[in-house]
């Protein structure tokens, strides 16, 4: 994607060859800043204090991680110790570990020698495949939001201005090492000429609907509206949300949606206003061995991220201020899981299925052994 | 209720025997400070810039700004002005209105020279019934919660250590003139010992939850914990919600909900996981006139409530900074309508009912006459 008309990725290898540069998503919207990762502690840091973060690109950092790690030691105890250092970051989001066991499955049978090399080539491979899977997400996601506006028009007595899509955290290109999940329908969808119009939740309390997808959308041109978490089920109520998408960071095989704390209050409120709901994802935030939400761990983030909050002072100067009084705990739980029941569809690389392990087993028939019964 | 053991209510007439005095909640939880209320203009800006807020506080905001109007000026011209200023503040709460009414109704068979002091004394009338009115929620309620522990203690395994209840913005003592609405019965579950500890939602965009609940929790010595408004569904997924209580800024004659935004959320969250919600209401909050909640007009605020925040930065003053991008839009809708099927019941002063017509009229058959069918 573009911002100020320069093509960008969310992470990719420096001139130097080998320092791993990535967009540092803790200073946006207020500063758009660069940072390098030299080592896999700070690979590891990056993931932890989520200056990357959304499922897919955390698996990237994960990956170029590990390739890191091989470049100062590419023993099989270094690699072992990496593997595990990476895997500790975050708990929830399965495409870390699984990306993880891609450069471990393919690095393993690798000479010492030869495995700096091959490390990062498998990394740029596993950021390539994001690419495209995101770009298939977004065409199989453009395809809904077309028929969905066709049916707009032909419903509405006079020629709708927008078709309304409400998101909630980040599922764009920031996510992602390009295009995004949620967003790359969004974006394909503005690019194709549907006048399009976003309602972004804030998503309280690490602010990434109203830090992140506002930040993407505004540099793309995107109509779209920040609102409290609270506002969802009162535009659904007043008709005018035609449509949730929203990402995963963890799908199960029976179509259990976990994302972003808060996803599953916005399900209910669509469910209840018979509006769609969306949930796009590449198929590496699918765990099969899954059968069941409820089996997925939820991370719970220190409560300062909540009970403080960073923004722009009237100097221009970032700061952070205090908005709980003294002495009154927090509590930071960072997902939830929404029920499949509740999820209109999935959207995959591979194209819609339902959220059930019938639809998903259609698409993916080589998972039939390994997927939770 | 008391701060640092001193005894409060939210609005009371100063020394001087005229001037009205309030606690500025625009500058809670850091600063308890008082400011006084000179003429009905004032007594209309603090209304409209939440200096007071909550349903039953607005209303006898209203009455004492009708009493100062009275005081400058009390011929019928100036009470009718008076009137269209006060009730312009804002538009949703009903108790605004009936409060107004309520003064009208009382000094408009008095001679003018009898009119200030007549006020005066119905805006204390009016104060007083108030708190009569959340001491009998308060009791109402305290039987609920009281009940809903001996079944959490019949009904686990081993004993359990507390009940959980969770609450939307602030339905406190500061919402009215003393105890509150939501937040009474909780005051007098725990004075009366049982281990009740509360889920405050922060309540975005004007943070109540964080800032006012929690600030009068902690006063009170309450136990609890905040919350993002994203987490209530989880907390009830997994089994630790045993309640929700919510005030209410309307409520109509078949008993939908008009609570700030977000509410309805929680209500569907609760539904969806078995959790029972009530709504605790002062009579003044129905709106005999309507059926149903979808005919409450929802007050719009400025976005910047919700583009801006203010909080206390490391140097320890309050500071406001800005957490949305340039150029990215925000609406700001402050209520929603939960609609009565999903309400367990109404605690109002004279017990408790169903959400229904049938439930309220049993309450309050003299209402039948005017109550919407």
């Amino acid at each position: 994607m573009k911002i100020k008309g320069q093509p960008y990725r969310t992470i990719w290898v420096a001139e130097d060859g080998w320092r791993v540069r990535v967009i540092d998503q803790t200073r946006l919207p207020f500063e758009f800043a660069l940072t390098d990762l030299a080592t896999v502690e700070e690979a590891a840091q990056a993931i932890r204090s989520m200056i990357v973060r959304g499922a897919p690109l955390i698996g990237a950092t994960a990956a170029y991680g590990m390739a890191l790690a091989v470049r100062a030691n590419s023993s099989d105890a270094g690699m072992a110790e990496a593997f595990a250092l990476l895997r500790s970051t975050r708990p929830t989001a399965v495409n870390l570990i699984w990306a993880l066991e891609e450069m471990r499955r393919h690095l393993t049978p690798i000479s010492p020698e030869g495995r700096a090399g091959a490390a990062y080539a498998q990394a740029a491979k596993i950021c390539d495949n994001d690419v495209a899977q995101c770009r298939a997400i977004g065409e199989h996601g453009h395809k809904i939001i077309a028929r969905l506006w066709d049916d707009l028009i032909e419903k509405s007595p006079k020629r709708p201005d927008r078709i309304n899509v409400l998101t909630h955290c980040n599922a764009g290109w920031l996510a992602c090492v390009d295009w995004g999940t949620a967003l790359a329908p969004i974006y394909m969808a503005h690019d194709a000429g549907i006048p399009i119009h976003v309602w972004v939740d804030e998503t309280r309390p690490r602010n990434q609907g109203a830090s992140l997808t506002a930040f993407e959308l505004g540099a793309h041109g995107v109509p779209h509206t920040v609102i409290a978490d609270n506002t969802g089920g009162y535009l659904m109520q007043h008709d005018q949300v035609d449509m949730v998408i929203v990402g995963s960071d963890r799908t199960t095989a029976h179509g259990d949606v976990c994302n972003k704390v808060g996803t599953y209050l916005k399900a209910l409120a669509a469910r209840d206003n018979g509006v769609p709901f969306y949930v796009a994802l590449p198929s590496t935030t699918i765990d099969w061995s899954l059968k069941s939400g409820g089996d997925i761990p939820i991370e719970e983030r220190d409560a300062r991220e909540l009970t403080h909050i960073s923004g722009r002072n009237a100097d221009g100067r970032v700061e952070t201020v205090q908005i709980v009084p003294d002495g009154s705990r927090g509590l930071n739980v960072a997902f939830d899981v929404t029920p499949a029941r509740y999820v209109t569809g999935l959207i995959t690389e591979r194209g819609v299925s339902t959220a059930s392990r019938e639809g998903l087993m259609r698409l993916y028939p080589e998972r039939g052994k390994e997927a939770a019964a």
